[in-house]
């Protein structure tokens, strides 16, 4: 299997890099007072359903900058925050540009980059995809983003798109998540897939079910461990 | 004047890369008894028509990839080689994405990713660029390309693009590019220009005039004099 996989595209936030832990040190270190747990939860809890919109429809063509600032702007006065001015609440925004790796992703993906492509598949846009590499070590042969196929995942064009770029077969892309219903996208357009472990994706006081489910090619505790099962 | 800037898009086939050389040298060691010299000026000849018949509406939307295919295919006849068979000639066309840096390319370029992000912006295809840089060690922030704006330079929608991707004003993005009509294109959206000198770029027998024109804002003989201008 791992012999006829030549790109590794990974899914970014929660797998790549811990969006709960960041957020929530920066929003306590900017605004003491605050819930940095509960407002990180809350500001990821809009993700889904606006990008429901855009592919619904409802909304044109919207990149996450801009969706991730009209939740932001939604959930402001739920944690006493309504006074925000506009240049706080630009910079406040672009804190997803600045997440923190998990500690095992760049030497994890250093490795793999010396057998495999490796990309980023992911529904952020790719100046924040770009920008978070280059603060956080990210060593992308290639960033690869919805904002590329002008679909967000789980819609088919990501993934397969990700096979047409390199001109290779979709079993020979390999997505790499932490959620399962990425992988089973995935998997439906017949790309291989690895699951990781990140059982504080939503904080220590949300652990997540990280239990193996069936359909993944591999399933591993890290991108470490996913190196060492590729003999990388 | 650099200080704005926060992006440097480079062009790749003559300012990166040495397609001429490194053309010449393959098909000289794979079909000794071809003029190298003038199968690489043949090939590249066919670049910008077939550019033009895509931009013109008259082929659909093109990769480059197929474009050199379609090119190589028209030129093996004229070089005795029209009983090449499938496999040699998928294996041919992809000598583009086997292409050498010029010598102070990977220094230059890691030099001044220190300060700036550094992307592709070139007519090549995502893949492409990505096993070029892969092979030649370029280590790029990101990998931008016509593939991403289903567009061709010159055209406006590619120059505007890098900047609207990094939500930037056209005046922070910096075109560097061994050609006026790419550095005349990046001008006319507001884009910084660079001119690199690259007299080799059609091999030794075929020097190019490098003489500086009016209207860059820099003129350098290398992409390290680029760094040592831009005080990286």
């Amino acid at each position: 299997m791992a012999a006829s996989v030549q790109v590794l595209a990974f899914d970014i936030f929660g797998t790549v890099v811990d969006w709960h832990g960041s957020i929530q040190r920066e929003v306590q270190a900017l605004y003491p007072a605050v819930d940095g747990d509960a407002f990180a939860r809350a500001w990821r809890a809009g993700y889904k359903p606006a990008m429901a919109r855009v592919m619904s429809g409802e909304l044109g063509w919207t990149l996450i900058d801009d969706l991730h600032r009209m939740i932001l702007d939604q959930i402001l006065p739920d944690f006493g925050l309504d006074h925000l001015g506009e240049a706080e609440r630009r910079h406040l925004n672009r804190v997803w540009h600045r997440l923190d790796a998990w500690p095992d992703s760049v030497q994890g993906l250093t490795r793999l980059k010396r057998r495999y492509t490796i990309c980023t598949l992911s529904n952020g846009n790719i100046g924040l995809l770009t920008h978070m590499a280059k603060r956080a070590g990210l060593p992308w042969d290639c960033v690869l983003s919805a904002e590329v196929f002008r679909a967000y995942k789980p819609a088919p064009e990501t993934y397969l798109g990700v096979a047409r770029v390199f001109d290779l077969a979709p079993a020979q892309v390999m997505l790499v998540a932490a959620h399962h219903d990425d992988l089973a996208g995935a998997r439906a357009c017949g790309l291989r897939t690895a699951y990781i472990e990140r059982p504080l994706e939503f904080g220590a006081g949300h652990p997540k079910d990280v239990a193996p489910r069936q359909g993944n090619d591999l399933h591993c505790s890290s991108i470490g461990q996913l190196a060492d099962v590729l003999g990388c």
